[in-house]
């Protein structure tokens, strides 16, 4: 199942709004047929793991990292393939929380005598696929905030010199979170000061590109913008009311709810996301995106990029002011992961609440 | 040589003005011998580790941190007590960049036929001795700068809630790092604020307390200040020129040289500091002391305590404004050390150049 497990993430980023799925062949104590969801979401990994095993698929356990589906969507469910391949047993980590599965396709197996256990490395199954199941369960995308800082948490200095507070490795390994990442926003800030591409410039890389996401509740991004280039699909959330941006002929444009602040309500902004497929939503910032996220309670990880400086308290801060006056209300995040990377050092913050409330699904 | 670097990290805190060194004595494959200098400096490493092997001396190997000392102080140069205990060979890490010794510890035993060889582990001798080297080098002692933020480094919340950030572990880890310092250090504006004890509060701790220290431009400390309370040396800094505080019988007051901006020179401050034997500083904060130090290069560590929280750009920076412009003039530091202290983490960063420079002496 770690196996299944790992060809699973070779999924992420690239097959929304499917799971990120792996699968394991053993027959008689051999591998006969490894799978995982292909680019685009399709094939399945059962059905690649089944192609690649042939009839030697017959008589095996499958070990899977998701449930297999039952449902005729663009292709014949996965719990047939199963089945018509001669697979005895089946063994999945967790039960689809897509309400057109749920369980659907461990009876449609079970109901052809295939024996079906669930539960094995359930937690890292959950926790590979969050995205996927908050876009199910909760209506919006999977959050990570990559913020690249000072130890004291800059961006920029006190004159605004921000290039480059991390070094290239840093740089390397946040274009490596994108990639597995089915779209990547920015505030409106961001965008007219940095006028980035937010694309992923990784050699090799097999794509699709993440969405490009732009958090503009008063439609201010220009017709020059690299975000509105064309060269990638771009989505510009404005403000109801606000008229679009002109010119911007290279992106799309969503009207969104705004909040009593006027800035487009982040709730609104990421039910809209996740109906539109996405599972995995990296938010790059700048500083008033990242504290309106941080407020709301949406943020489910943190990749924090930290150069070994100090800049001081005149320096421009990585999260914006967020109004918290009690301690008791600061939001709790836990280290998954630290490593350095390059000079610099990545860690990865994840909010415990998001795994735990998502077992009981 | 690792067991006597281990034996003399017990002394760091207790030993000032002198080293913190350790001893093995080994004959015939066996340790005889097991010595660290003693709290308030003496007796040295050596005396202990030959008291303890008695007759069983003659003939061993001392390995030995520093360069055993040769000249008379309080007690009799432990070269010639090593000499006259028949140790026939003597491994030492690092020669004594102490202008007494400086080599002639090393020509004694020499002279008396003793075998000498010095370097081995020197760079993690150096590491461990650079708040005694640099005192006799530079004129300053190691600055360990304590930090305790949330990830975004804020102490405190917009209305000034800032008890507590980080836990009860990270708390007393941070009473262990006291304890291995001569003196801890705060500015007026935490002393009036916080009203700090500042003392080391750790079961079995034998002391001796750290000198306490307060940076206190304009005589501002108060008679009923826990720093004023003669339970533990205090040294209050005064801007020269300004009038000692009233009433602070229960502490010693020095006039130090200011700065341009009214603040006491940080340079003139660990100048006298280290006239007065401290060896190692630990730094407690606040913002205006922290950035005052790291702006004029005099922070050699950072003991980084953070926990898994953001507060925003409204709460209060530990580090104050520096008035970095160009990103290439910020200091930077290395990651030497980082652990899970409860739900929190702490790191402690080191300034390369500090150990570089010290190789040299």
């Amino acid at each position: 199942m770690r196996a299944a497990l790992t060809l699973a993430a070779r999924g992420l980023g690239r097959v929304a709004p499917n799971p990120a799925v792996g699968c394991v062949l053993v027959r008689a104590g051999h591998v006969v047929g490894r799978g995982w969801t292909q680019p685009g979401g399709r094939p399945h990994a059962e059905r690649e793991a089944l192609y690649r095993a042939g009839v030697a698929a017959r008589g095996a356990t499958a070990y899977v990292t998701l449930e297999p589906c039952s449902h005729h969507g663009a292709t014949p469910p996965c719990a047939d393939a199963l089945v018509e391949a001669g697979i005895a047993r089946v063994v999945a980590a967790m039960v689809d929380p897509d309400t057109r599965v749920a369980g659907r396709g461990i009876a449609r197996l079970r109901a052809a005598g295939i024996a079906v256990e669930t539960g094995l490395l359930e937690r890292e199954a959950r926790r590979l696929n969050l995205g996927f199941i908050l876009n199910r369960t909760a209506g919006r995308p999977l959050v990570t905030l990559k913020l690249a800082t000072t130890l004291d948490g800059r961006i920029a200095t006190a004159v605004g010199e921000s290039q480059w507070i991390t070094g290239p490795a840093a740089r390397e390994a946040a274009h490596q979170i994108r990639a597995d990442h089915d779209a990547i926003a920015v505030g409106i800030g961001t965008a007219l000061s940095d006028d980035p591409s937010l694309t992923v410039r990784l050699p090799g890389d097999p794509g699709p590109a993440p969405l490009r996401v732009v958090f503009d509740s008063r439609g201010r991004l220009g017709a020059d913008a690299k975000l509105a280039d064309g060269a990638v699909p771009s989505l510009v959330l404005v403000g109801e009311g606000v008229g679009a941006p002109t010119g911007i002929g290279g992106a799309s444009v969503a009207p969104v709810a705004r909040g009593g602040d006027g800035r487009i309500d982040p709730v609104a902004a990421l039910t809209l996301l996740a109906e539109r497929g996405v599972t995995r939503l990296m938010v790059e910032g700048g500083g008033t995106l990242a504290a309106g996220l941080l407020s709301a309670g949406l943020v489910d990880r943190i990749a924090w990029f930290r150069a070994g400086g100090v800049i001081g308290g005149d320096g421009l801060a990585a999260v914006g002011p967020m109004g918290l006056a009690a301690l008791s209300d600061m939001r709790r995040f836990t280290l998954a992961e630290t490593r350095p990377v390059g000079a610099d050092v990545m860690e990865l913050w994840e909010r415990p609440i998001a795994l735990d409330a998502v077992a009981a699904v």
